[in-house]
């Protein structure tokens, strides 16, 4: 491991080669990609691992945070005692890169263990997912979430790009952004992975108390998964918008659940895949 | 679920909207993304579960085959005894979902465990599979490998591309391809999932038994994360290059398991991060 686990960007050194050969080298940055355990503990209970997940650090608290109410594993603000960073372990490097949220009441064991499994990634769930998506979140109403203006829109990710700082210098982060329906970003967050930047955004807004968060939408800066869906689902979150394209998956759940999906954010136009009622045209 | 199981691409309409508002609509294509699961038998018991992957249709059998082979749970060809879809469930596009491999040896539940926690995703790994990799698969010699003149490393992404007919359609697949030191491609697979288009590669080769992969290198469409670098790693490729940006730990563990890694090949030019002695300058 190296000893960047604290910082979002790191020092190297690349040879710049062309089609005629060496052209000599040059500083570089890359994008931190360090794993981060998730603690959960219950009062009177030993705190369980809940999850790895690779990350870039910073924001770390909102992430651990974020990661358990997407999961479902806690539901309210008042559910988090205290979070913090691990104290037992030897090594700077390796205590940043445990959190253990202390929890104000017992959870769902068989939660925790699924979570464990489909856990913070991109990769796996079951064919069950989506209906236990359905018992765990119950669709939107149809009457909530954001409507947004046309030109509100199509304007969102110059505005997602003026609050990322990073990716502008390693071109290796996704970037999610929570906007308003005159489309002011309420808080921005960057990760390796686009999961882990939802989780930080919903977990930032659980930690102030601000969820659920029906009067807000979600802006992704790449593409939009099955699994984005149903952890905005589960936030409150009807209205979801991406500069890339979405899944097969992504645009069904979308419309099961009442989420307004847009796609192809760029270039001056957009793509409406589902509920367009939210897009004031 | 719809009834996609077996489309690399889903139709859809689309509404079409600028900042002037509503421009009508159009028939759109989808990438498609659906649940597969892997199951593992061995001879004398039934098949177990083994990881639940999101991943495009196509080439399932060597996603399955490629994903046992990544994740060390086989370890030579002559393991696989037989691949197919599921006999026993209802419905046509389950059936399509889950993949049963008949091994010809016991294995090791312990690694099954470890998948089914870290699977096929860019999610989730603890820091101990870093040393996992470090024992199961042995840093490769610095003499094996293909050596790339500078000008093939440079016309890879080009010769990717020709071979990769639906990202140009959806916009949503990752494409890895495995080149030969001339920079041709045997073979190119595609993936909602960037992990799952190099289990895809890998596992084709696993069924035509060419593996260890140490004359060849793998190009990826996107960026690189520790992931891509462990499981190329472990099916034996020396070489990785990529169109987008490496992550901070995808160079430390090319560094440490002694892979080239290139990133950024694009516009003529490329950056080579680790191993430079690969390629001819």
């Amino acid at each position: 491991m190296s000893s960047s686990a604290r910082r979002k960007a790191t020092d190297c050194k690349v040879i710049v080669v062309t089609a005629e050969g060496r052209q000599g080298s040059k500083p570089d940055l890359l994008v931190t990609e360090e794993p981060m355990e998730i603690r959960a503990g219950a009062p009177g209970n030993e705190p369980i691992s809940i999850a790895v997940t690779m990350r870039t650090p910073g924001h770390d608290f909102e992430l651990a945070v974020g990661f358990l109410f997407t999961e479902g594993i806690i539901t309210h603000p008042d559910d988090v005692r205290s979070v913090k960073y691990c104290e037992l372990v030897e090594g700077e490097e390796q205590r940043y890169n445990i959190v253990t949220v202390a929890l104000a009441r017992q959870f769902d064991i068989a939660l925790a263990r699924r979570a464990m499994v489909t856990s913070a990634s991109c990769g796996i769930c079951g064919t069950e997912s989506i209906d236990q998506l359905l018992t765990s979140a119950a669709p939107l109403s149809l009457e909530t979430g954001p409507s947004l203006a046309a030109q509100v829109l199509i304007g969102l990710p110059d505005s997602l790009r003026k609050s990322q700082p990073t990716f502008e210098r390693t071109g290796g982060l996704h970037a999610v952004g929570l906007f308003d329906s005159v489309g002011k970003m309420k808080v921005v967050r960057e990760d390796i992975g686009r999961h882990n930047a939802v989780d930080k955004v919903v977990g930032n807004c659980v930690l102030d108390k601000s969820v659920p968060l029906d009067a807000y939408g979600l802006l992704v800066s790449g593409r939009v998964s099955f699994e984005i869906i149903q952890k905005a689902a589960i936030a409150g979150i009807a209205f979801i918008a991406a500069v890339g394209a979405p899944s097969s998956l992504a645009v069904e759940t979308a419309d099961r659940f009442g989420v307004t999906l847009v796609g192809f954010v760029r270039d001056g136009k957009a793509n409406v895949y589902t509920h367009e009622h939210r897009v004031a045209m």
